[in-house]
């Protein structure tokens, strides 16, 4: 709640936190000192084989959305305030269990653009926030630099006498940067004559949609790692046969460019919750999942680990089960949906300039969108929790009739208050108890469909039982697409929808819960590393641009060196 | 001396090095433990602001070399083993003295182009090497970063309506990857309509090349480092007016991207001596020398500061005296400049696979080069000390004659084997010692020439006084930026010359002491953050490329997670 005389900035609340040096909090989630590198006085890296097998494999909650809008949803909040008050329940009940929180590390690209961070935001925050979301421990520049150094190599093998003789003009394998930069989205590069390399179109894409990023968050351990990255298909040759990274000779060299990064990072929240913070793709244009490193160790470290999916339920939580819970076995126990009046609202016709004003007309115009996730999330085998993330925006009215419209449904529900409160306070009690009583509810999860499914079924069958679409209309171009990924043997993938975060459909405009759309495949790339079909969709990005006033504007340092206008 | 059965190479004896944790080191430089943040267990940064004043003003030994030739000169090995020699020498003589290194931090994309590493070798190494040679604490990483997002920000800011009016033709302010990538020399971005950004002509440098690094190794401290970045002039308007980054509003954000960075590094030799490692220009396209913060606190902290200036004498030497000499209290108390039999071998026409043969008449063609370096230096007011560094192939023939011809010219020499031997072993004590009686000697340090001459004079200045040319050819952009630079009363910086590393000359094949040339200055970048002219001569590029076999072809992991084929 925002109720005090000079509201709080996240940043605020995060720089008066008492941090407590991090190998405490090692030591409390079972770490061995010996298994953990210092990264400044409240970051560490963990070494993953210095850790005895506890036996002990945590139950999985994963938190999700309705589909994102402007109003904000809280997202990681809810992850952070869940997991403090999963901590605090089971230091009540002398359980002697233990909650950890696995999360996905920001990009800098929309920190400096829009959001101003993504860790949490009030009383509900990992920290220390500022050098999270900054450059951290360096994960992300290190899979850039993984991904760069493969595409000047690329072009080095093509100046050099091209033995393997690969076909610029088919080169799938993007440069990147950790930054939302429009310019560079379309390039054409070696220009300048014979010296400067070969002449070809390209293009940027943004770290997080990197493949690298793909196949680091995906490998269960270093030597897997090596082997996603050599089977990664960078670009066909002049006979349109794949060529990977494992032809080119280099994937010992990107491994050791990630040998560090790959060890998972310990952060703490403001209640001293452990957080592994690792990986970070998109959930909007990758699979937007954490580490599988870092979620198997909380599950071997914790008995409850709270992780979160990316955007809305339709984006990060479909590929948390159909590519995740695949590739390791991290099939959640129990799911959270965070919804909010606000975006309710929004999603029911109101302004974002109009939220403050109470409308239950415009909330019961909107459910619909929290409803259509409840009903994917049951498609899985799983029964959903709604927590409704609360600002002080919100009226009783409006809280109640949410809370009876879940229960009319026949869904779990908790009103929670863990930006104001914090879960560390009673800000996330409920919710707490609502996710211990859903986990301890039978299950069978099950993935939304079989990989023998040819790629285009596939795509199909979640546009139309995932997003409500009529039917997929794929471009000529994905056609053809589609035809080389039967002929080259990939049709066994399951596939990475890209797709704009703000609609069950592919027009960012259509709120709500649309019905009688198409959607449109533009085009498919193959993934081979990662082992997965990215489906682009619409009008979907894989490098942003930054908005007309960006966040970077409001950036500093103060005189004794403190971040500011970070939020 | 590698005359062990099975060679071993630098990261074998770097692996096996028994390292002792950062902290013991920090202590026994003097750094109080609250002043060190962690980064793994054998790197540390420190915050200079927890250092309380030493009122020590350390003397500075500055480690300089003939022009490189491929067959390898080792100013690192030779700066790494006479800091340790200085070590062993301060604690047999009972002076309680001590001896620091500040170091520049080695480049990615060299690493996995040519170089394979760039922290000494053999005996005299700076360790851990695989993690100072990759990612090391992410400064690199950092300053790409900061400068990237400055040129998404220029570029969002002319797509967004352009209110300062930037001439997209005339921004000089490019993109850096720490990455040899030729194809990113020359590149137009900005392409696919209307909503992709405003098509121009582009290009990339590399990281070392930009001018954030630069101010980065320039600045007192982190206000100064704002200030500096708020300077920078990134274009022009299409009034021809220079454009800010204070303009634009995005100093702060910049310098918030860098403020860990910042920080300058420490880690240890092999014999335990504590080294600064911290910031890292190119001495061949930027001012070649590390961080002015990480110089000034080694001279708080020890007696004698050795610290070293990139590639020839005539290249970081140069600018070390005229550039950083000038910003900041880290005039040269002394100078040694590394020469090798071979190199001057191969400066007398030997090709580098005959280097193993005796070959006195090569040596008496090739010390020309050594000559007009000793020359250059005397100049600055200070007498050089010659360290010849010991190769198991030299003759005992040519190192007595080359011993002899130092005597001749009445110069200090030394024969150091700080690779086969260690500086903590007695490989460089006659080295110390020739190096301490320097600095016993009177000296009068003075800069090669006065900032109020103009830009054309600096530069004739130099091409002659030093390079030894007979007169210096400016291309007409050249002689239109001169103008330029006059017209916006940048005259008084000093100047930073970009010219190939291996020649006195812009031509990379004339070695030796060539004389009667020409120099072709190409055109002027004006660093008005840095504050010095950058003058582009000859055909030296901003962007190195890789070889025919890149150095990451042999670079891998082990089953273990150790690196594999750094050198």
């Amino acid at each position: 709640m925002t109720s005090t005389v000079e509201p709080m900035t996240d940043l605020h609340i995060a720089q008066q936190a008492q941090l407590r040096p991090i190998a405490e909090i090692a030591e409390r989630a079972g770490i061995p000192a010996d298994a953990i590198e210092l990264y400044g006085r409240y970051k560490a890296k963990i070494d993953v084989g210095e850790i005895p097998a506890s036996g002990r494999r945590g139950k999985v909650v994963l938190v999700t959305a309705v589909s994102p809008t402007p109003a904000g949803e809280g997202k990681s909040t809810t992850t952070v305030g869940l997991a403090d008050s999963l901590s605090r329940a089971f230091e009540q009940d002398g359980s002697g269990r233990k909650a950890m929180i696995a999360l996905r590390e920001p990009s800098l690209g929309p920190t400096l653009g829009m959001k101003g961070g993504a860790t949490g935001g009030g009383y509900s925050q990992v920290l220390p926030m500022d050098e999270i979301n900054l450059h951290f421990t360096g994960d992300f520049h290190a899979i850039t630099s993984a991904n760069n150094a493969l595409c000047a190599l690329i072009d080095n093998h093509i100046y050099q006498g091209n033995a393997l003789n690969i076909d610029p003009r088919r080169i799938s394998f993007k440069r990147v940067l950790d930054m939302n930069d429009r310019a560079l989205r379309e390039v054409v590069i070696g220009l300048g004559g014979p010296t400067q390399g070969v002449p070809r179109q390209d293009g940027f894409d943004i770290t997080v949609a990197s493949e690298i990023m793909a196949v680091f968050c995906l490998a269960k351990d270093l030597q897997d790692l090596k082997q996603r990255i050599g089977r990664i298909t960078f670009g066909f040759d002049y006979d349109r046969k794949p060529v990977t990274v494992a032809e080119l000779g280099v994937e010992g060299a990107l491994t050791l460019l990630l040998k560090e990064a790959v060890k998972p990072n310990l952060v703490q929240t403001i209640a001293g919750t452990p957080a592994l913070v690792h990986g970070g793709p998109f959930a909007n244009i990758a699979h937007g999942c954490n580490s599988v490193i870092a979620t198997s160790l909380a599950r071997e470290l914790a008995d409850v680990v709270i992780t979160e999916a990316g955007f809305g339920a339709d984006l990060g939580a479909e590929k948390y089960m159909d590519i995740k819970a695949r590739t390791a076995d991290v099939a959640p126990d129990a799911v959270v949906i965070v919804a909010t009046v606000r975006a309710l609202k929004m999603h029911g016709g109101v302004a974002k300039t109009d939220l403050a004003e109470p409308d239950l007309a415009a909330l019961q115009a909107g459910v619909g969108n929290l409803q259509r996730h409840i009903r994917n999330i049951r498609q899985f085998g799983l029964d959903p929790v709604v927590s409704i993330n609360k600002f002080s925006s919100d009226s009783v009215e409006e809280l109640d009739w949410l809370l009876q419209w879940c229960a009319d449904h026949q869904v779990a529900a908790a009103v929670a208050d863990v930006w104001g409160r914090g879960g560390g306070g009673d800000g996330g009690d409920e919710l707490a108890a609502e996710v211990l009583r859903a986990l301890q509810q039978p299950h069978r999860f099950d993935h939304l469909y079989a990989l023998d499914l040819p790629v285009k079924e596939k795509i199909e069958l979640i546009a139309q039982r995932i997003y409500g679409a009529d039917r997929v209309e794929f471009s000529s171009p994905a056609l053809k697409r589609l035809a080389e990924i039967s002929s080259n043997g990939w049709d066994a993938f399951p596939v990475c929808m890209a797709k704009t975060q703000y609609s069950f459909s592919d027009d960012a405009s259509l709120l709500g819960a649309p019905e009688g759309f198409t959607l449109h495949v533009r085009d498919l790339v193959p993934k081979t590393g990662a082992g997965f079909i990215v489906a682009l969709t619409g009008a979907v990005m894989t490098m942003p641009g930054l908005p007309k006033t960006p966040a970077a504007l409001r950036m500093d340092v103060d005189a004794t060196g403190n971040a500011v206008g970070l939020s």
